[in-house]
């Protein structure tokens, strides 16, 4: 079950705003989604999270079935009852984190394999694999296992990459339709590089093979932010309107502005977790980090007006004597806020284009930072 | 502001059940206190606390004088605001740290000095200062300063620690009552080590000085079990019948029954946090270690039947898989469900004193140990 319609198109850029029915609920676009990789996003309970008002939060596919395995949550009958979260679940296929975090990496024409950066076991990743361990686990929006690469790289990887990519697409897409498992819906994942024309390339025979809806991956990996932006621009524009566009991994507020400028609907990142545990908080001014000695005595919140549990209760002050401590509740209440501010964040995008104010947001997100 | 009235008392043993009043509310005896070194008990919010049924926590009177320092919670006019707990708290007065946590503690005839274990810094903690302390960070409950004694120690050395423990505790309550300061109560500390000769001069010298409340420190410090309820067993019936009986540092849900059976009315001990993070969790019929391989698949709760937050949501398997990947999670999931074990363990036990049902309370424990 997936069904996605645009209901407010901003007048002045490519914003829009939509609503994704999934069996575990609805998700309003755009939407900021928290990475729970191992089957928690780290430090947050489910009902910290329902809290902050995350909408849909991701599992990753690499690590859930090296740990605890696919035959685990299969006792649970998915990853929803695992670990009591009953919104809606997207699961990556596992292909970023083969590239970049298994040891050995190594393509065949059947798939990939790798060894565990557990305990350095074997294992073979194949397009087919991928759904079933997806479907396993019982998410809602599972993802096409896709070739990622390192930047910089030369045209060539980029293109045989690309090529990988669109094979295992397919061979996902009818696999997927094999289970005949409706109660999922399988995206496609548009790579190419830093390359305008691999990009729309890939873009094209994804859209031959038809997907329900159709991610950006490989980008946020090292490149400028002008040139994230340039492939956005050159993808974005060729993809379907009626289908959901989840740029994947990306990324900071300014990068999230720019691309729902350019019409982007979904978006994922560690930034608000990972950086919240180093004691970098997020703030509509720009990021304060909490260990710095000026916040030793201040009573005041993160942010002045924030509502999330963190700044209606501690301070600044608190915050940081926890962080110095290093405390395992500052890690928590650092989340917490940062978490919120994302997902509130994106939630006021989405009012400023259902209201058509999506300009003056822009705007007015730019001359905060400023100051 | 302190109260204490015994409200039932076991008729076939020493058990008894009373109400502490205090500025911040109540607390029914016997009571277990959660510790909360840093101003934090590890991995909880203060609303886990409550849901959990904590009544009054601990603060440790070295740590935060060391680290955030007085004045910092001073702008927050003490502990509760700083830390967003509205009940009662008791700190400790650093005896036990000083001589156990920092380094080259040396005592004088005016208090004791030490280096901080954090930054090597030399400070001079006296029986004033700590009541100073105590007094800043606004506790409800403050403890004397006591020369704390290693196991074994012979009795010469237990004598002297106990004399200078005495004029301690003259000069605590002389400063104390010299802040005029109606808003805590004061106790004394019992020391003696293993030597109940000691044991009972001790609790007489502060008899003669007077508190509305006396603790027995110096337990649990590695002595057989048998004979901390030997030390026990001699001090806790001099101390006098209305007033509030504190035993330090203890223990085990075995400690507790023993220790209530003979009229202990307060208890603090990190057993049920520090375990929690190292995967021990307890149950009514004994300990478990989460990270066995049996509860790889297990999908049911710690304890079957508890209502604390973590059994009502999470398996065995879950929690076994987030402490495996040592997620952050793991550390608090397992802590409430500890911290609510103890406290809810201790409340029935105070259930069945105001029933006289504490025998039969006492055996039905030792026959689920059993089983």
């Amino acid at each position: 079950m997936f069904e996605f319609n645009v209901i407010a198109q901003s007048s002045d850029s490519g914003a829009r705003s939509g609503v994704i029915q999934t069996r575990h609920g609805t998700i309003e676009t755009p939407v900021f989604m928290p990475v729970g990789t191992l089957g928690t996003v780290k430090s947050l309970s489910p009902e910290e999270l329902v809290e902050a008002g995350a909408q849909i939060i991701l599992g990753n596919t690499y690590h859930l079935y090296l740990r605890p395995g696919c035959d685990v949550i299969d006792r649970f009958d998915g990853l929803h009852r695992f670990i009591h979260w009953d919104r809606p679940i997207l699961t990556d296929s596992g292909g970023f984190q083969v590239f970049s975090l298994a040891k050995l990496a190594k393509i065949s024409r059947e798939g990939v394999s790798f060894q565990s950066h557990i305990d350095g076991s074997r294992h073979l990743l194949t397009p087919e694999k991928a759904i079933e361990i997806q479907t396993c686990l019982g998410s809602d929006i599972i993802m096409c296992l896709d070739q990622c690469i390192q930047y910089p790289a030369t045209k060539a990887q980029c293109r045989e990459a690309l090529e990988t990519t669109t094979q295992w697409a397919q061979r996902c897409k009818q696999a997927w339709q094999e289970t005949g498992n409706g109660s999922n819906t399988l995206f496609g994942i548009v790579q190419g590089g830093m390359f305008g024309d691999l990009r729309r390339r890939s873009a094209d025979s994804l859209m031959d093979i038809d997907f329900k809806g159709y991610a950006v991956g490989g980008l946020s990996v090292g490149e400028p932010a002008q040139m994230m932006l340039e492939m956005a621009d050159v993808t974005l524009p060729v993809l379907p309107e009626d289908k959901p566009r989840y740029i994947m991994g990306v990324g900071t507020p300014e990068n999230l502005v720019e691309l729902v400028a350019r019409g982007a609907d979904m978006f994922d990142c560690v930034l608000p977790t990972r950086n919240a545990r180093n004691g970098q908080m997020f703030t509509q001014s720009g990021t304060i980090n909490i260990s710095n000695a000026q916040y030793r005595d201040d009573d005041g919140p993160i942010e002045t007006g924030c509502r999330c549990y963190t700044c209606r209760n501690f301070s600044r002050a608190y915050l940081r004597h926890l962080y110095m401590a290093r405390e395992l509740l500052a890690y928590r209440l650092n989340t917490i806020h940062n978490v919120y501010f994302f997902i509130d964040f994106v939630k006021r995008m989405r009012r400023a284009i259902r209201s058509d104010g999506f300009e003056s947001f822009r705007r007015d997100f730019y001359r905060r930072l400023d100051n």
